[in-house]
Order: structure tokens, then C-alpha cells, then sequence
């Protein structure tokens, strides 16, 4: 009898749609019952990352490149688009560029895509709204507003209901992003904290290939997925094969670093907020900018 | 798009070794994803059950029997043993028919297994011992007593290392049973609340052979099993084994129903503490007792 007892490592997971395949797939392999697993919207996951309060996980861009010398990115995986991605979006009751001096409001629960609609409507867009955060109920985030940015599953549907919806437009911020850089976006990315590394790679390196393989298989058997989320969800199954196959973009390589490296330089350009010079460290590789 | 959405069951799993191989399968089978599930303890599922915390889930035999006329037992499926169980034990520093008067610990995470070994030691040993309850903690139990009664992973630590463990007796409860009466006996089975399955037989149809089809995988993958368990806790595989495939019986049918009805009956003899008369009744049948 061993009595060295290991613990599970503390592995994040975001609660949303986009990330359905992943935990099927986590479920599936039984890969999940070697995770002590954190359910959780990705902004509070990216907090407990950098807490220490997990190990690894989900992290939206903006918290990482924040906090990239206390990280290494997982390779291979990511939650991202190379073109619309239907659940990070702007709702708008008038054309984005009237959107000068008028208030739009921000969802609490993301901070990647909310400084991503910021900087495509200051410098793509070329205007200057008055911001407010609200929690993400759509209507309320439209009350005394004249737009919204919005994720995850009431963004998804937001997109689905947008052609029976009257008066508001649905701008996709992945498509946004693809049209102004011709480069795909990263939502959000897969770390791990590098004092964890440092004393478990070999665990890192099996929570990584599990989570690979869980992902894979998510989506090799994707119809199956479809079919569980429309049985307790208030999508159908056409939207969400359309969801997981065309719009979200699950890997992470050169494409996706230039897009990350992009983002990274604009908004360092337009107002900073997190350090220039960033060393973005994998698994494998260095990239600096 | 739906706009009716189900509500996924809210369905208990008892956090001990002997519900991994039903973990394994919910989770290789992907049932789990169709259930809000509650891991606890016996003792604790069984009051959210009967509390209408929980649709569906285990409960102890000593509860259910309280609770019979509120609660419908699903077929085929519970946590008992034909003979030795190996983790629901009476441990003693004296042989059991020296305990008249002393003291005897009871853990409290337990209901059945105390009443079972309160009801060997009065009807069949014949000694009174002075009980008190104690958390399941041996050493602690064991502390100013001369005996405790334990389940769960303390115990089946105790029945591994009882060869090594000098002046201490284990007794197994599965087995004292098992030579007193000849029948198996039935720690935990599994019951869904009467108002519960009145709104939704088919989800509880559905349930019930998810359960069902995830014990007969995580029996068919027994070897993984072990090898996952083996490398998160205490006991190494061949012991895992032998207690998923030797000791433990999940299956509930004609011969575990008489062992149920026995024991109801012996107690209700010795000292009530539930009604008698009880009709207990499954999906597919009633029995009184």
C-alpha cells in the first residue's frame, strides 16, 4: 500500500457552451475523475488561476497576458474563432458608428471580449461611447443603453433570435476581429501556473494530453453532444453543431499566437493595461512581443 | 428552439469506494452530464432524499425503512455484500462476547451498519454493550473504548491492515450476517421520491437504466477502475478488486429483498425504530414485510 497519497490537480472549467465538448470528452475518457475540477465563468476561473487556487484551466487573453510570467500556455488548445464565433458579440439598436458619446454596456462576466468591442469601436470604428459594466441579462443591459457587449450562451442566443428581433443589430466580435486584422481571435487560453509546473511536469504533461484527447473526442463525437445539450439547453441541434464545428476554433498554433501577439500590441498601443514585451512561454516554445 | 427546459434530476452519489465503479461508468457512458449530481455521504444523501433535496439517489437501508411509504426502490441496483464486505466493520481490542457493559464507538456516517452491528451483538452475540457516537475517525473511536463500529474507506483501510495490527479483531458485518442468517445483506439501495416519479416516470425510466448500464461498465472496466483508484488513494489494485468484484454486491433481486426483509423484521422485533408492516415497493412490484 502506497501511503504517498497524490492530490488531483485543481483544474478549471468553463461553464458555457463552448467549452460542452470538452467536459463530454473529459467525461467519456473518465479523464474527469483525475481532475479535481472548478465549474465556473471564465472571469472567476482566471481569477482562482492567478490566485493559486488552481493549478491550471482556462484563462480569457486579458487575464493572461496580465499575468504571463506566472504562466505557461498549454499548447494545441484554446477557446477561439477565425471568423464569427456567434456568442461574443456587440448588440446594437443603432449602427456602430453612431455609437459616439452614447452608452454601451459591458457584461461583468467577460473581460477579453469587452476590451476586444472597446478596441474595435475606438480604432476600427472610430468612436468613443460611455461605458458601464452590467450583469449579463441582455435586456437589462439594453435598458437606458444603446448597445451591449455580450458572451457566452445568452450572446449565442442573442445571434440565433437576432433575425426575429427587431431594431437590433448582432455585430460578431470574431468576425469583427478577422475583417479589421485577417487573423483569428482567442477567447480564451489554457495555462498552467509555473510554480505548478516546475514541481508536477509529468502531471502537466498528462492533465495536458487528457485534455487533448478529451477535446478530440468531444468533437468526434459531436452529434451526440448536440444531442445532450439540446435535451437540457434552449438550443437545437442544427445552431449547435454549427457552434462547435464552424465557429469556435478549439486549437492553439502559429495562426492563433500571431492573433494573440496582434491583439496584444494594439491594446498596448491604445492604452496599455497589461506589460509590453510580454514572453508568451508553451509548453515547448518562447514568443516575445 | 425549445423554450420549455427540462430540469436535469437531482440525483445523490455516495463519495465512498464502493460507488466508484457506478462513477466510472456515469462518467465513461457520459450519464453524468444528464444529472445534477450530489456527492455526500450515505447519511447525508439519505436525508437530502428524504428532504426532497433529491429526486433519486442511495439511501441506507435503516433510512429507507423509516421512509418506505414516501420512497420507490429502483430494481437491480444497491450496495450490499453476500458475505464478507470488507468495509463496514465492528473492530475490537476483545473478543465480541466479552463487551457486556463496555463501550462501544459508532461512527456517525452510518445508520445501517451501526443498527446491524447493535442488532448482532444484542440478538446474536448476546451482550449489552454502552453505546456513544463518535466521528469516523478509528484511532479516536478506539480511544476509552473496547470496541467501533466503522464503514467506508476507514474501514476498508482497517480490514487491510488487521494482519498488521497487533490486539485488534475485525469483524465483518457482511459476514456475520451472512453465517447468522444465510442471506445477503443490503447497506444502501437505491430510491427515487414518490411525488418524483408520479411527474416524471420516464426520466426516472431513463435514469434507472442509465444507472444500471454505468455499474455494468465500470464492472466490465474493473482493471481502469482499480488503476484510477489505486493511484489517488490508499489501496492498491489487487485489494480494489477484490472488494468491487468479491465483496461488493450492487445487484438487488429476490435473495437481497429477503435479506431486506429480515433484517426489518429482527429489528422491528428487537426494538422498532420503524414501522412494521412496511410495503416496500419497486418499479416493477410491492412486498409487504
Amino acid at each position: 500500500m502506497s501511503t504517498d497519497l497524490p492530490r488531483k490537480p485543481r483544474v478549471g472549467h468553463i461553464r458555457f457552451l463552448n467549452c460542452l465538448p470538452l467536459l463530454w470528452g473529459l467525461s467519456r475518457t473518465a479523464g474527469l475523475l483525475d481532475l479535481d475540477l472548478s465549474c465556473d465563468t471564465p472571469e472567476r476561473l482566471g481569477n482562482a488561476l492567478v490566485a493559486g487556487e488552481l493549478d491550471l484551466g482556462p484563462i480569457s487573453l486579458v487575464e493572461y497576458l496580465r499575468h504571463a510570467d506566472e504562466l505557461v500556455v498549454l499548447p494545441d488548445l484554446a477557446v477561439g474563432s477565425d471568423g464569427p464565433v456567434l456568442s461574443c458579440l456587440i448588440v446594437s439598436k443603432v449602427p456602430l458608428d453612431r455609437l459616439e458619446g452614447e452608452v454601451v454596456s459591458l457584461c461583468t462576466t467577460s473581460r477579453t471580449s469587452t476590451r476586444l468591442a472597446r478596441l474595435i469601436l475606438a480604432e476600427r470604428v472610430g468612436v468613443n461611447p460611455v461605458y458601464r459594466d452590467r450583469a449579463p441579462e441582455l435586456a437589462t443591459m439594453l435598458d437606458q443603453a444603446s448597445a451591449a457587449v455580450i458572451i457566452g450562451d445568452p450572446a449565442l442566443r442573442a445571434t440565433v433570435e437576432a433575425s426575429r428581433t427587431t431594431g437590433l443589430a448582432v455585430h460578431d466580435l470574431g468576425q469583427l476581429w478577422r475583417e479589421w486584422t485577417g487573423l483569428p481571435f482567442v477567447f480564451a487560453l489554457f495555462a498552467v501556473r509555473r510554480d505548478y509546473l516546475r514541481r508536477h511536469p509529468e502531471r502537466v504533461r498528462q492533465v495536458h494530453a487528457a485534455l487533448l484527447a478529451a477535446r478530440d473526442l468531444g468533437l468526434a463525437e459531436v452529434d451526440r453532444v448536440c444531442e445532450h445539450a439540446a435535451q437540457w439547453g434552449p438550443f437545437d441541434e442544427p445552431i449547435l453543431k454549427r457552434y462547435f464545428t464552424e465557429a469556435l476554433d478549439y486549437g492553439f498554433g502559429d495562426r492563433q499566437l500571431r492573433g494573440v501577439a496582434e491583439f496584444a500590441r494594439r491594446v498596448a498601443k491604445a492604452d496599455g493595461g497589461f506589460p509590453t514585451g510580454i514572453r508568451l512561454e508553451t509548453l515547448h516554445t518562447t514568443e516575445q512581443f
